[in-house]
């Protein structure tokens, strides 16, 4: 079976028009900032981008649209190495970020809403490139093939197939027949939510530049601030009720907000959902838990300011955003494990979030439970269910399945992080951090630390395993194996 | 459904002759050390231990034999607890350990092979009871309940369902039609290599007192010495040579050295086995790895020392032993999280080693691979097969869940653990090291240090963490379940 090698260079062709096309929003805030050395490197990276993108769009047409699912692998795993590629070129041609290694891992960590920086000085650097840099966390988040299949409908590549390897979580449903139909829909839900949080946050007094920025850190679950001090730099209540609400709202299954518009039930749909319930709850738990230690340890004045800091880290942390008004590594240990546990979880499946997410988790807890009870009673038959669905076999091992790659893969990668030397907890924090899409870790990655202590080899280690991470293991780690190559299989 | 009361007191019984007939031996060396208060505390301890055995054996007669599952959980949690708590009556009797909970949690620690101490200074305690601690690794070992049943065969409870609450693996075969031969076969092989440690450890210099006890800490896979600097103090290749062999071969499932002796094809029915073979690929990998690392990082002076420490501490962490030759801890991070990653995979199965096993490491492996496989051809249908035989769905999920049990379990403990204060990985490397059965950890558990830092409550949590590892969870964790105590289920 042999690969559609002419729909794969369409892709290419269609990727790039997409990110040529994406990159006018920041060259227009280039332009209304008076940057003109950042307006010149947009049209030096668009212009090019954009023509090669169509002339092969123009010129390639494969001879068959079908696509099999191993096509699906490569074509979605090499658009983005692809698209993190050219978001990198606006950094390193401006100057802003000289090295390729730190501009690739930075436009990885961009795209796969991880917001793990390189950057020392933050601030120091070009308004256009500051929106760029938050704007890939909004491309990313819904996933850039989707927004492709949502704006051309008619690819001539089989979109299912590319959807299916990009989408997040184990429930992507097709919420309806056409998959350009789902993805115009998702992308309707997208771009709301967005506009009424860069309402809301000018409401709170920002300014349009610093709402639209931090809406595309939370919408995507993303985590780039423009400010070095990230949320703490505007130091107000209302801005942090307002993210950590958006973080929280772009960490649902995004299929729940469809149902909820269109059928009827409304938000009853949203409540009866075993996820979106268990989600809820572990916000609820944890920043209860967090909340009190921070206050009989006096980490914080009084009971109201331990509540503000422990609700926003852990809407941040289980959404895989990464924002910080505060300096969590220097928590007490209780409080620092569960937000240690928070990166292990990661939020809903078909959100804009990383991580494990917590459907999988889910299914884990009842497979424990199950095996408690089953060793009570030996002949008993008990079935996973979730929402009063029983799940197959092959679903249930499919979970666990990718729990233990998720596993291995972090092994191997902190392994080989660990060459570079550093403590074992940066280095476990800093790979758990990249292929959960979250940010920041502990030690020497915490919040208030960044990534440039890496070497260059290891960078693009962890920007593989964002990328990873990001479609989910398998259709990443599929092109690394032998057996994939093999044409005559 | 009720519990077997009177077999459930009965085994309570039984273990305290067991436990009393067991301290014999150290009152012997007592005397022979002149240690007069030790063999009298040792007398207060056996006399009125083994009375009251007795009395419940021989008064206590359940009406009825049988026992079901429930009870066989029931009778191994409490039995190893009150194995725990007689074995620390010495210490606390004799002021070794004064008190209690250190006590309670160091014999723990003796019992599950585990190792890890809370004493600072190993070399005042008389000999007596630094034998006692010793020995309790050897009785640990292969099962104190399995010992039972291989000196009583006529319990008059069902041995069959005590042994495999007690066995640690998930490949308990029966050996033989009955489980009191069995059991007889298994502690004939544990004496033979027993016997065979202790003179070649004589032959390299060791005077009998030490070569019985490290040959307890080693056959055991416990890891209590009697010196301070562990077998660092011995500064002796041969030594470290003999300890290493020993620790790797306490490390092989038992049932295979039966099967060599018993079967044709003798030592092929080990080379055959897979679980056999990733277990030894795993220590020369490792051992590999580490030298080179040691050496290329100039920790010690050549290649030959670093091939020294490299391979006596892989095996002593792979084993769950817990030996030191040298500080791990401060070793280059690749090394360390090599060591790492050994206390997360254990030995083989059915031998005297705690951890997840390497059979489990290994169906895992081949779970991913087919997952991957799955991925690149939906429709194949591909089983699991160890040593050519193909695993049931049954088996496998048995396995995965039993991961994600170990997962939870540890994940909870050490945030509890972290109420102490902390850092994590002293955290998660004390539960790691206790769950796994294995010693040392990490920090401020490290090889050179000790476990005495913890609160009594946190030192009872981990003694308890032992025990349920050393029962592999379920016969532990079942007690914590609502729903075992249920009359009516």
């Amino acid at each position: 079976m042999n690969l559609n090698i002419k729909a794969f260079i369409r892709s290419l062709g269609v990727l790039m028009m997409v990110m040529g096309a994406a990159m006018i929003l920041p060259l227009i805030v280039s332009a209304i900032y008076n940057e003109i050395d950042i307006v010149i490197t947009f049209i030096y990276t668009i212009v090019p981008v954009s023509i090669i993108g169509f002339l092969i769009y123009y010129k390639v047409i494969p001879s068959q649209t079908h696509l099999t699912v191993r096509d699906g692998f490569l074509i979605v795993s090499v658009c983005w190495i692809l698209a993190a590629i050219i978001s990198a070129l606006p950094f390193v041609l401006s100057g802003a970020i000289p090295n390729i290694f730190d501009a690739f891992f930075e436009c990885s960590s961009g795209l796969t809403t991880t917001g793990a920086t390189i950057l020392t000085d933050i601030e120091s650097l070009p308004k256009g490139i500051l929106f760029w840099r938050a704007f890939t966390h909004w491309l990313g988040g819904m996933g850039i093939l989707v927004f492709a299949v949502a704006l051309l409908p008619s690819l001539g590549i089989g979109a299912n197939i590319l959807a299916s390897a990009e989408a997040p979580g184990p429930t992507m449903d097709k919420i309806t027949p056409k998959i350009s139909d789902t993805a115009k829909n998702l992308y309707k839900i997208y771009a709301v939510i967005t506009i009424l949080e860069i309402i809301l946050l000018m409401a709170a007094g920002m300014n349009l530049f610093d709402a639209s920025t931090h809406t595309f850190g939370s919408v995507g679950t993303g985590g780039f601030s423009n400010y070095n001090n990230s949320i703490a730099h505007f130091n107000s209540v209302p801005i942090e009720m307002i993210i950590t609400i958006f973080m929280i709202l772009s960490g649902v299954n995004f299929n729940l907000y469809f149902y909820s518009i269109r059928k009827s039930g409304g938000i009853r749909n949203l409540l009866a959902d075993e996820e979106f319930k268990l989600y809820i709850i572990i916000i609820v738990v944890i920043t209860t838990l967090i909340s009190l230690n921070l206050w009989f340890t006096q980490t914080y004045d009084n009971l109201g300011q331990s509540f503000r800091f422990s609700i926003f880290q852990t809407a941040s942390i289980l959404t895989t955003t990464g924002f910080a008004t505060t300096n969590y590594d220097v928590w007490p240990t209780f409080s620092k494990m569960l937000i240690f546990t928070l990166m292990l979880i990661g939020a809903c499946s078909s959100s804009t979030a990383g991580g494990v997410k917590v459907i999988r988790f889910l299914v884990v807890l009842k497979l424990i439970k199950r095996s408690i009870q089953v060793r009570l009673h030996p002949n008993a038959i008990i079935s996973i269910k979730v929402n009063d669905k029983k799940l197959s076999i092959d679903t249930v091992s499919e979970i666990a399945n990718f729990i233990f790659l998720h596993i291995l893969v972090v092994a191997i990668s902190t392994l080989l992080v660990s060459l570079d030397g550093f403590d074992i907890l940066t280095n476990l924090s800093a790979v758990l951090t990249c292929i959960g899409n979250i940010g920041p870790g502990f030690n020497l990655v915490g919040p208030v630390m960044n990534f440039s202590i890496f070497s260059n080899p290891v960078k693009i280690l962890l920007s593989l395993v964002m990328l990873a991470g990001r479609l989910e293991l398998y259709t990443f780690i599929m092109l690394l194996m032998p057996k994939f190559w093999r044409q005559d299989r």
